[in-house]
């Protein structure tokens, strides 16, 4: 059906997007999924052809234009390929927010340009272990020394860790026992800071060129000029971002899900089983059928989503409902792909393979499907 | 999410229907189903109050509004008070467009006042015992003779065919073997015509105040002036319905989910099993929350595909899409929605009840899901 | 796969059975249908033939086989007819076992020859509207006068309420707070008892030969001989019934299942689509086929549970574990061979449509799957 | 529920594997995993211990038991602990059947010894590159020369080999193009032999302690005495032992769904989320509870199959209704296991990842789930 979000200015921009993914990314794609990791190259080349900046003010060297849609097309044109931009997608819609709702005049004078031009790379370090995502459990703590914090604590599940510049660290700065909510705040570690280390790359199932670490702060004396908005109001800052972090997501699935049934489209067509193209077959019909018409769905809702996030009236019971919706499609669906490859589906150099390890975790990060059913639920007025 | 699709004038028709129902449907509605019909008045009441003629031309009684979204909003008020419109919804959305594309002017002045008052009810023939809804095997066959043309056959599975004043048929008048379905013509016979007579009510599982009958044609005379466009040009005409028809199944599925989640919602909340209100348990939680966001995929595909209508764009295979997700959505949201109801749902008295057996034929009628299926494969390029 | 739970003694069972559902029952159901009730005839035939004193003792007209496998038989060839014995299974399955176990020396007399010739009926009042099987929260009173128990109370959904001639009453007989379970006795109240009255009938989606009541008692006195079982014991002689009667409900649900499949093969193969039948079409081949295995699978598992009964070692959770997987595979199956039939299945003479409304309420009664998640978690360990 | 198909010696034997798994594979198995095979000693303890040979006559060294309960326990117990025993599960219930169906009186001499100490590895190369499993359009050859056949051709999915000391190799030995089938035949390559080279390893998604080869064959000269059987026949030999086969696939699924249930239980009492043990949540709850009744619906089927096979009376048919089941309800299990393990379940050091990544094969191979619905079809009198 129709899509009618974007303009001839996003379409300009896919245009360049498509070109970049097919000769920058694809194929280095399987070297970097071994490393484990994105090469600090292409963070500055795609920050030289303005890939980065886009949300950014001009007079930082950005093109000014708060516009999610871009945002969208990143990733709807390197899972078209087949691949992810791995890292540079958690530092575009999940951790850039914060520093454009955040910084004050002199953070964004000394960190936008770099965050522009692809040569500061970010993490945002929240998650510890034991704890998982339960914020009021939070034991990361950073103590007010002069014009220091002095940071200690241990988080995991870090993605980006390993070449951050920039982590934006979740810490407790009050122990109120009464409000264990408003004693949390935001600071920005810079590598290099004596008492941060990295620890041991975590083995994931799949994501490989994203990679995910533990971080351990010891004693790290935090200036408090890269304190990240006011003291006490990380709670609020984390839940602001939600919906936009969710969506991104889900508008990451549904283009994983394309990606599947394309491919599968192709190799259907193309491999035969007892002497007949697999796509003749019935049952290849009538599940890739079934599974267009249930993307498509997954579609217009990202869509309508999408608008409505760019006109700031997206709710979070929304975006639960749009995340959980569209992961749980994009699991079924890429299963179901994944099937009709026969044993070359489960061969990790068909991509399938990739789309299908890379799925799983949809379904889980930034609010596992069980999350989202809690929040919309309380929307539904059960309680 | 938002719903952007409908104009002030369309809200104010909401109100109207809504008011409609609620008077002159809800109250009745119980009995209307004990009969196995809707009473000749609500079509009158309806054409009354201008529901009816709303796409007919102003010259002939009507609103002159070709717009499908007074059609949705019949349908979703209808379906949030628990209760259809039964053969009203089938005049309005299927048959009515095969008089509005190819009524000549002499059968508009004859036919249209009295459709959009409300006196004139109708009914298509198109199925047959036997080969069901294949174009290509149909037997009922009319032979010219003079001004008229002689009709003979048996059709089934005709909605609306007990109260019908004007039936459109679709019958063979040319037995060329070369091209079966060059020789279909669509001739409207008036009830009262010798030779025409109706046989036994099928009982359904659900869908009661919807007449579903056997008509048989035993050389019915039709006049000539009676045919509905060209001769031997029915087969396209059926296909250019299609995607309206279908449709209009899925609006109707999707404002039916939605109607059993509020009821479920409604009911959970006060009802108590060991103690506590049924919806305070985790498990209805969830459920409620998952279908929530399935039905809201629904809503925001069927809002696209309704624009795409209206915009004369919506393509079969994206109807086919749209019909096969909203009625398989609907099933598995009427079937969870009734377990929550523990056993009162297996209670005719309570309308989720009647929202499940009513269901049961979403994914049957108008195309089935393998239908369906078939033409989206199509459309993908599988064959 | 091999069945090996049945001797020749059983087998010879299962065609005296045959024969009878084939000549007494098939040519009747459907007017038993209408009527909303068995007549009271089948249930002296049935008593004639031996079938309903299996269990009985010898002495009163059984024939002493307290073997389970004689109920699997019974509900098997019914549901292999595509009917069913209604209110004859609740009696041999569900109420039989209170008699059988319970009922002193006196009442065996009294009441076991006709229970074996089919001149009782009976049925068993637990539910209350409102308070559901809920057992700590019934209020139907019984008082004790001298040789009598006055009782009180209102009950609902009760099966086979309208002929019966026995009806176990679970009455409340003390309402020491502290203990809620423990002051509950079963009464058996006799057809013509003064203020004993019928209610109205239910009208449920299905089962209609099993009528369904509403039952209220306004002071009858119940002489303390009808009283079964010790005063205050009710509690734990319901319980242990259980793990037979959700066994039986899952049997039954197996039988309709393989029942639902016999017919979709028979259709299929005769009925035909675009020229073909449409038992050639792959998605037929592969719906058909998925069903048969899942069906083999409760099958399995519905032999292993009947010999662990006639054993005495099928436990709460295992009986659980069996209803909870055989009913969701019922409704999976019924439902997936429905829509095979395209048009036809929506229609109540097909037989289809009967076993899709019968089959919605396994997942409800004799507790529902969420009471059976309960009971397998807590075996599990979880809580 | 009960389980009755092991004897004491069973269970004896079950000691020596568990104790043996525990000990020797558990500690060393994630480094098997990263070498992606199993190491040579492995199979020489095994062997030692009378594991391999079981199933060979004593004057080889074996145990002379042909009861395949012993190889259901190996691989349960391995499963039991969370590992697999990757090719020797080949070696034993895929490979092995042939050596003692076919092998003469001097191959059992020459190659049984070996076999059943464990110095001898196997592998069979069915499959090539392009054709797939499709028997009729293999293109490997088999050329008689005297007293050898000259082989030539490539395969690919070879599990296990990369260490085969002997490979049963499927090739053309006649080209009658009328009867494709008829000209196939087993032949034994040893290693070493001049012209049988070893290709590249495949990376699999999982099952990573089994190594996945593909094979070339340049003008191998096999001697004729290393023919299995009779020329000609392989089409037949191939299809005798495939309920075998797709049995034990079927045997490991459930007993590796039982593991993840089993460790989800742990896991989900220990992990707290919200302050609360995840195994409190009532959909934790409801979800294990479902799969557990799942799985005991497999196992009974499993079972009841197990029987059937030992007492020679498994149909194909039977067992492809088993494989079917069993690894479709594996796959549901694992996946909703995985998802209460939240982000860990990502986790490669997690075992339900592995068991997750190792399930997803288990549709696919020894003939996917598509597959084994054509046979059931077939079976049921579809076509």
């Amino acid at each position: 059906m129709r899509r009618d979000l974007f303009t001839p200015d996003h379409e300009s921009f896919r245009e360049l997007v498509r070109t970049f993914v097919e000769k920058q990314v694809v194929p280095n794609y399987v070297g970097w999924e071994k490393e484990g990791k994105l090469p600090r190259e292409l963070f500055a080349e795609m920050g030289e052809l303005g890939m980065l900046g886009i949300a950014l003010p001009e007079e930082h060297g950005g093109a000014g234009l708060r516009d999610y849609r871009y945002n969208v097309i990143l990733q709807e044109e390197a899972y078209r390929a087949q691949v992810t931009l791995g890292t540079v997608r958690t530092q575009l819609d999940v951790i850039l927010p914060y520093f454009l709702e955040y910084a004050n005049a002199e953070q964004r004078a000394r960190w936008f340009p770099g965050l522009a031009n692809g040569t500061l790379l970010t993490a945002v370090a929240m998650t510890e272990p034991g704890t998982g995502s339960d914020l009021a459990g939070m034991r990361t703590s950073a103590v007010r020394d002069g014009d220091e914090y002095v940071l200690n604590g241990a988080k995991t599940f870090i993605t980006g860790g390993l070449l951050a510049d920039l982590v934006i660290v979740v810490a407790r700065t009050s122990t109120d026992p009464e409000n264990r909510r408003a004693g949390l705040t935001l600071l920005v570690v810079e590598d290099g800071m004596p008492g941060f280390e990295r620890g041991r790359m975590l083995e994931k199932m799949g994501c490989k060129v994203q990679d995910t670490m533990e971080l351990s702060f010891t004693d790290v004396r935090v200036p408090a000029r890269n304190r990240l908005g006011e003291e006490g109001a990380a709670f609020g800052y984390l839940g602001h971002n939600l919906p936009q972090e969710r969506l991104t997501v889900a508008v990451g699935s549904v283009a994983q899900a394309r990606a599947a049934i394309a491919a599968t489209i192709d190799y259907t067509k193309e491999r035969k089983a007892f002497g007949t193209p697999v796509a003749s077959f019935q049952n290849t019909k009538f599940e890739l059928a079934a599974m267009s018409a249930e993307v498509e769905a997954a579609q217009t809702m990202i869509d309508r989503a999408v608008l409505d996030l760019v006109d700031g009236v997206l709710s979070g019971a929304d975006a639960a409902r749009v995340k959980l919706f569209c992961t749980e499609t994009q699991a079924r669906v890429v299963d179901r792909c994944l099937q009709l490859f026969g044993g070359y589906g489960y061969m990790m150099e068909y991509p399938i393979a990739r789309l299908y390890t890379d799925a799983r975790v949809a379904r889980i990060y930034a609010g596992t499907s069980e999350v989202m059913k809690m929040i919309v639920a309380r929307d539904l007025g059960l309680s």
